[in-house]
């Protein structure tokens, strides 16, 4: 998503020219290029897919919508699988129309998990529920801390359901720590995930994120924290930022490894 | 402030008009009309000051700023006297430029307030923490949760130090409202405001606040919970919102007192 602008093939190429050994990779690209040909194309490359981004959006309460999302949701397994990755990545969705009871939409996220998670397991597939800032938590994800995604993921074995660590989401939450340290003990660290939080946030806030070293996130204790807790995963920077959209993708993912290797290596 | 458009003599006018006994005035008005003269214009009028705001901005590294806030904090509590309201809301400040140190920046406020609450308590003002929604963490208020703010307060007396209870801020936190039961328990809801949580936010997210039934916030539940809390204090509306800004204010007045009437009582 950083370099969304990239072409499948291209982004694969600069990757290893680059000697970044995964990407994770969003559906909508996979699904336009076919599944099997995004496969071949990233194993050609030699490189891994850390994730498949995204599944969820599991609060809707008309069945109809609910059957839909749980339909789209095994899909979204079954690509992951195909993509030989791990990790499903789960944003969890939003109030639906005219609700304000966010305990019930909590719930229905249990109630679907409960489903998902066994048919996750049999493909060899985590499902890696990632809390998103309390800022999106009416129009996107009910789950809003890693304690609450926690609460959901530990009804389940940790093979098959866990949690993503986003410093972009979490960096504020003084909790956080310890739900870091609670989610390594029982191996439920799937997925760990850098941006910074740099200010003023623009109209919709969804596609400000900063670059690494732009803003206020500790992201170097952040991944001392991830690994102190046991984590040995691949770690994904994901910017959503339209001002990098807007840049030569190649030059935006070699910008990003020196800024890795500065901020947070 | 959500009627900021009105001078305070006009304000006081249609408050009284409009049956609203208590009104919760911001220092720069009434710096420029006169702390003296405000006072006394608020009593003619025989409305109560339900709080002053706003104290706080303790984050400061810098000495000579960290003197300068104290010093702005101790006048401020001065105001809040002068007023006759009871109450000084306290917005704690953000990061200081190039820090990432949350906990640092969380221990200064706890140093500050050491040196403030007593002078607080001489005059009988009480200073109010208000957790700021974490989508200000950075930039306003590291002070995220009610948790937080309680944490801060329970090194103090609860008639010099207590939190407010906001709910465009915690509607998110499925820990409030244990910490709104805590707060209840040892006296320190010293402040309850209302405004609702609408999306898409606009730029800068500060001047977003939905109007009383506009957004996903459960209002009604929110008054229940400090009720049942034990808080039997004014109940403020506090919408940032620059459409309201731009309307008629006693207009904007007396449509919020009937969305109060449909939405909250």
């Amino acid at each position: 998503m950083t370099v969304k602008q990239l072409p499948l093939p291209e982004l694969t190429k600069a990757c290893g020219a680059l000697g970044i050994g995964g990407v994770g990779l969003w559906r909508e690209p996979v699904q336009a290029y076919g599944v099997d040909a995004a496969a071949q194309l990233v194993r050609d490359a030699g490189l891994t897919v850390t994730s498949l981004c995204r599944g969820g959006f599991l609060t809707a309460t008309d069945p109809a919508e609910r059957a839909r999302a749980l339909a789209d949701n095994h899909t979204a397994i079954d690509e992951a699988a195909a993509l030989g990755t791990d990790t499903l990545i789960l944003v969890s969705g939003g109030l639906p129309p005219g609700s304000r009871d966010l305990p019930a939409a909590r719930s229905r996220i249990a109630d679907a998990l409960s489903v998902l998670a066994p048919y996750a397991g049999e493909r060899g597939v985590r499902l890696a529920i990632e809390p998103l800032h309390p800022m999106f938590a009416s129009d996107r994800c009910v789950v809003s801390t890693l304690t609450q995604a926690l609460d959901l993921a530990e009804h389940f074995p940790s093979d098959q359901v866990g949690v993503v660590v986003d410093t972009y989401h979490t960096w504020w939450d003084d909790t956080a720590p310890l739900a870091v340290a609670r989610a390594g003990t029982s191996g439920r660290i799937h997925g760990f995930q850098l941006a910074d939080w740099v200010t003023p946030l623009p109209a919709g806030v969804l596609n400000g994120r900063g670059r690494l070293g732009d803003g206020v996130v500790d992201l170097r204790a952040w991944r001392e924290r991830v690994e102190a807790a046991g984590y040995g995963g691949p770690i994904e920077v994901e910017l959503f930022n339209e001002g990098l959209w807007a840049r030569d993708g190649v030059e935006v993912l070699r910008e990003t490894v020196a800024r890795y290797v500065e901020y947070v290596a």
